[in-house]
């Protein structure tokens, strides 16, 4: 995955041996494989490079899920799991959750007098959100991407992995960080963005994003079973009825997977012409599509099984990683409070 | 001052001994006379029947203060002074800092959730600011009533004494409190509003408040020397040019600091008798206010040099104080958590 460094805004640098990432998820349910072909394949590589932190952003649930809070804590877990089955290595990385490093509440507190209501007003990600899901714009709501300054500041990051929908995100974040050393002095480097070719991957329904609301997902947990199960109903081409039609190869999901997943570019170069001619039928094709995918997703399932099966290891990492995220926070609220002189009465 | 317990909305009460009550200041300043008849003398008295906590809510001078934060810290060793010297005693109330018990950002942060912007956006008191003051609507700005909110909530405090101005927030501070027990189960106690019959004392220019900014104020720190210089220069009747003329006593705020100050009623009403008649000049009345004004301060002024005298007595006093604060902030955001059901991973 190529990756790019914005080179817009290059923030303050610290001599660090190596420079700092901070990315994660709120925790909704399990990873799928959309999920690690637009990130978490990615975020493997970044460990061999950078200090990276992985947010499980716990608190940024409130904003829209109050009534289904009693699913979080089962999320997390899974989360964690799909995290180090793909290869996140707590011992390189750190993975925290939101809510035990609460001193984000603090600098969310700080940063919030930086910026205008009617700035986050003209957010456009909020404007999608109240469009599509008619939500009520809580306060909490409004401060969502405050918080998520709050959360790449607190550890000091250099560079933040976003989808081209976060993009502006990123750029409120460098306007609070850079307001707070225009009127304050020189505290936090201006994060840049890490835009990737962030390939997604469609549903298995053809529709164009893999999500656990539209049940088009497969999950990076699914046993063998489901897989192939899921893989036998998936959308392939409408216009073709028999096997000797002629095939659309394009926008066709199960070669978007095999594309994805299979490593025998050969094969599947030769799928696809015969698909083209009407030389095979879709179900050799999906048991082909099962097969490489169960071949791909064996390894993490095996891995997840052994992680799971240490108990209290998910808390463990949680919340050893928190405790580093915590130490940074320390550090970052202690020099902004002494840039703000509000470092009184600490003795 | 009579008191009364609005009984609007009584909330769900625990079996304590004494009620709770929260009160506080933005540390703006040494306090004044003003603040000793409207608020200071109350909350002595409230010492005796009442568990109180007195928060000195630095938090939120960086609502609209965000270029003098260098003052606040000498603003806080003031007040802390100017309540000892008055009777606030630490031994029997808690008198803590907002910044040293910083859990109240989190459950700022979790109550923002619980309230929508538009709620916040029609504030009177947002209204009043922007008008008065012309300020910029920060986000944080725009979420004064919920930090409010979140003090209250955090100690649970049953009764929180406010002047009209602030009663709308209390009624806010009540409906976050319900939402939150509505949606999660019975958390938080609905505080009553304290009403008391509140005095405002006019300045010494006879505008309608005192206030620094009108620099027509007596601190309760004042020397006597500074309190009859400000005493002589005081605005009285206008209508009145020589000692012979009859004067007026209504809205003479000399007048007014000797009902208030002056324990001799008797000496008072005959002097207000005199000067109606024209039979006794400004100089002899306010030779006698500065008197009975300096009589009033000046055990408040040896009480206050006492204090200030003892090094580190302000640090200890606000440390002790915020450590209870935040026991009780601990205990409150443990409940808040289990009942959102996120209290999880915290072994």
């Amino acid at each position: 995955m190529a990756i790019q460094h914005s080179s817009a805004t290059s923030g303050a640098t610290r001599p660090e041996i190596r420079r700092r990432i901070l990315t994660g998820d709120r925790p909704t349910g399990r990873l799928h494989i959309g999920h690690y072909v637009g990130s978490l394949k990615n975020r493997v590589r970044l460990q061999n490079d950078y200090d990276c932190f992985f947010l499980v952003a716990d608190y940024h649930m409130l904003t829209t899920r109050l009534d289904r809070l009693s699913e979080v804590e089962q999320n997390i877990r899974d989360m964690v799991l799909d995290y180090l089955s793909v290869g996140i290595e707590p011992e390189r990385s750190t993975i925290y959750l939101q809510s035990l490093a609460p001193e984000v509440a603090e600098l969310h507190l700080l940063f919030s007098m930086l910026v205008t209501a009617n700035r986050l007003e003209r957010m456009p990600t909020l404007k999608d959100m109240v469009r599509d899901l008619n939500v009520e714009v809580t306060y909490g709501l409004l401060g969502y991407p405050v918080l998520q300054a709050a959360d790449i500041l607190m550890v000091r990051a250099h560079l933040v992995p976003v989808g081209k929908d976060q993009e502006s995100h990123l750029e409120l974040t460098r306007q609070i960080a850079g307001r707070f050393n225009e009127l304050f002095g020189e505290v936090f480097p201006l994060p840049d963005t890490l835009i990737g070719d962030v390939p997604t991957l469609v549903g298995t329904d053809g529709k164009a994003k893999m999500s656990k609301s539209l049940g088009n997902t497969i999950y990076l947990s699914d046993d063998a079973e489901t897989v192939t199960q899921k893989v036998m109903r998936m959308y392939t081409d409408p216009t073709r009825l028999r096997a000797t039609d002629p095939g659309h190869v394009e926008g066709n999901p199960v070669f978007s997977y095999l594309d994805a997943f299979d490593p025998d570019v050969t094969v599947v170069s030769e799928l696809k012409e015969r698909y083209r001619a009407g030389r095979v039928g879709d179900v050799e094709v999906k048991k082909r599509l099962a097969g490489s995918l169960n071949t791909f997703l064996e390894p993490f399932r095996e891995r997840r099984a052994g992680f799971a099966a240490r108990t209290g290891l998910v808390e463990e990492i949680l919340r050893e990683g928190s405790q580093r995220a915590r130490e940074e926070a320390r550090k970052t609220l202690a020099a902004a409070r002494e840039a703000m002189r509000l470092n009184y009465f600490r003795g």
